[in-house]
């Protein structure tokens, strides 16, 4: 087990964050308030810094995919906007402070996250360099696993109820709606580097969503064991909203011994996929792992 | 003054449309009904035949960017449906039928508006031909056009209001929120060709924008004189959300004479652009005009 997690990474993409800026006219600055808000509410900021370190173990310069990372970045806070809605799960607090549509209004709120789809697209096809061709996949698959086979029908999954119980469907859920971006954060610079060959491809994308998997097995954990204070948000809302999770589903050492398991497949995912300059993956693996909030 | 309207592109975006499915995962195929719901409710297609009339005026055979004028549709749409949201301008009805909204829940319409914006972008990224650089530019655009300084950036300075009663903020808020996107359904087609030539590409432009101003300038006309029969939503709902319009600046009459002005800048703009090939791009452009409902 590796201790830390990349901070200098995730500084690097705060700052990068924090310079970002949407709105050329005046009148829609009310709307790049609120967008910047939630964007800028802190985190660790894991999907962009995998981005980044998926970067280093390929041989890059991790700075050269910030693009690619804040889009991840922007389309991740769209999700949490949207999915706070009181149509959707009604949750007045995230990271400990009001939700988007609390603050500014549930039609700001609705805007706010589709001007962060719509400018993280924008972000990436303006800024990031890298080869067209290679540029193409790698914006087609954060399309790809942010659409309904992705991120957005996960959700009508989960928001509908529409799980049997089952482990293949709870399981089947929770890769669609966070473990494709996930995956995605580590997929996109592979593509945008030109694949990295196959078998490196096969074994990168196997950690991606081993990676997703453990993400939500601890998630689903953490809304039972964690506090509002170290969560940001209420404890046992899962409970609440009825969902069914890994917990209801297998009990607290069921989950518990899932995530052991998880965590270990990522990490050997990870060692076939490379031996070299996966530190900082096999640091964000770890800390998926045993975060506490 | 041509009469008609290119019906011959209309249907084949129709057949076109009609046949795009968006869920492979069988529990998602409740958010696809509702996608395809709002989708397929009908319409003139303006955007997409636009698209489609460009390629000809361009040289080229329509059907080749059927998928970049699809996409068109599919954000066309999700504008819609997030649009009539109960928190945006809680319109009940839409081409005569119940909105998204009412038929399917508030959470499943915010969700298919999410969806189909997300499979806009993955439909042309994986479908749309043309070369790498120029399709990173066409979707560039799509994604400027629809964001803070296009679509969503307008719709916000719509329900906020955040408009002054002078003529170049109501001019700018239509820009934005409509003009932009009936622009990008000629300019994305230019960028996917190559650009066209410097001067053809500004004359183009130019005549999209104006496009865009025509169309708003009849829209708040009609929403006046047309009947909730043809109008396929209520009449009158401008004035009922004290929105600023073109009629409630200038008059009924006022206004004729900006879309008359508008119509003829706009033909004009056409025939500097190109003298081949532009008898569909007239017949939209004439019908934009004259068009009752």
């Amino acid at each position: 087990m590796t201790e830390g997690y990349p901070e200098h990474l995730r500084e690097e993409v705060e700052a990068y964050l924090a310079g970002l800026r949407f709105a050329d006219e005046p009148a829609a600055a009310g709307l790049e308030e609120a967008m910047r808000y939630s964007l800028l509410a802190g985190g660790k900021r894991i999907r962009p810094v995998l981005a980044l370190a998926t970067a280093r173990a390929l041989g890059r310069e991790p700075r050269e995919v910030l693009p690619l990372a804040a889009a991840l970045e922007l389309i991740h806070t769209y999700s949490l906007i949207h999915d706070d809605l009181p149509a959707m799960d009604d949750d007045d607090l995230r990271r400990g402070r009001p939700t988007c549509h609390v603050r500014y209004g549930e039609d700001v709120a609705i805007l706010a996250g589709d001007g962060l789809y719509a400018e993280a697209f924008r972000h990436v096809l303006s800024e990031q360099a890298g080869e067209p061709r290679h540029l193409l996949s790698a914006v087609c698959e954060l399309a790809a696993a942010t659409g309904v086979n992705g991120m957005v029908g996960g959700q009508y999954i989960d928001v509908k109820g529409l799980v049997d119980g089952g482990a293949a469907s709870l399981r089947r859920l929770h890769e669609l709606k966070t473990g494709r971006l996930i995956g995605a954060s580590v997929e996109c610079v592979l593509l945008l580097s030109g694949g990295g060959g196959g078998s490196t491809l096969t074994h990168f994308r196997s950690f991606a969503a081993e990676l997703g998997l453990l993400f939500q097995i601890v998630d689903d954990i953490l809304d039972v064991t964690g506090t509002e204070v170290s969560l940001g948000k209420p404890q046992g809302s899962d409970e609440r909203h009825g969902k069914l999770t890994y917990v209801s589903s297998y009990g607290l050492e069921g989950a518990r011994e899932m995530a052991r398991e998880s965590h270990r497949s990522a990490r050997d995912a990870l060692a076939r996929a490379s031996q070299d300059g996966t530190g900082e993956l096999e640091q964000i693996t770890d800390f998926i792992y045993t975060r506490t909030t």
